[in-house]
């Protein structure tokens, strides 16, 4: 287990390598736009979103991933070769973006050397320009971490308690 | 603890008492459409939306409040004394709806008897027509719980696993 202090680096770090390594293995390059990367909420104009939230250890994270139309569309295809439409209205299509998001946070806290650490299931959100809102309260870290999937963004939201 | 088997009945009332009694704390009459009540996940149209994690115990529990227009400036308005404006974009006006979420399941555990469970801090959304999407895994039982207030509507969504 890591020193609380270095928790943000170390779980934003690995959940980029996370997301690109997942992206790869359905065979999508994800970019990461490493100079974009926030502190705080900046994910707008998302179709859908899924979230999960860590328990255990010495600190409570969130971890949202937020598509907009293009990426959801790239990777409704790629993990389902097709078969699904990618309609944010589609449970199937949905639970996409949640598997994802359970397969880039297994393979994040095993890379940031969390073990013991509970996910709750994937919980998923869609509409029209779905945004996050950043918590007020001031002992929360949020990270925004930026990717272009072919002509389309995906954002990983990390919040550390 | 409750027996598995009536966690969901145990929780689906808890969760209307805990609403009911929270709006009534600020002065606000709700009134639960029991009709209406549905399993599975049937609430659109919604602005904003809180979004919670219950772990611990046998099993996770999800909760997550949904509010539309009305109902989500009738709470803004009573729990801030109309002191900050009901727009969805404002984290400070998103933070009651967290907040909201917080009182009403710190009561609706106490009122079921679960004590030692963890909660995650709410995470926030908003958008246009926020809907939630149901998780198709066949061991997860959710209940939508829908109340009016003032002119609106807000539901209540508790998935348990």
């Amino acid at each position: 287990m890591n020193n609380k202090s270095t928790l943000p680096a170390v779980l934003v770090n690995s959940y980029v390598s996370a997301l690109l390594s997942v992206s790869e293995g359905v065979g999508l390059g994800a970019t990461f736009l490493k100079p974009e990367i926030v502190t705080g909420v900046n994910a707008t104009d998302s179709l859908a979103a899924a979230f999960i939230g860590i328990i255990g250890g010495e600190g409570h994270c969130h971890v949202a991933l937020m598509a907009d139309e293009p990426s959801f569309s790239a990777y409704v295809r790629a993990f389902t070769g097709g078969i699904i439409k990618p309609d944010p209205d589609d449970s199937m299509a949905m639970s996409v973006l949640g598997e994802m998001t359970n397969m880039i946070s297994g393979r994040a806290l095993i890379l940031a050397q969390m073990p013991g650490l509970d996910i709750t299931p994937p919980q998923l959100f869609s509409g029209t320009n779905v945004r996050l809102s950043p918590t007020v309260k001031a002992k929360v870290k949020s990270f925004t971490l930026p990717f272009t999937v072919e002509s389309g963004k995906i954002y990983l939201v990390v919040s550390v308690y």
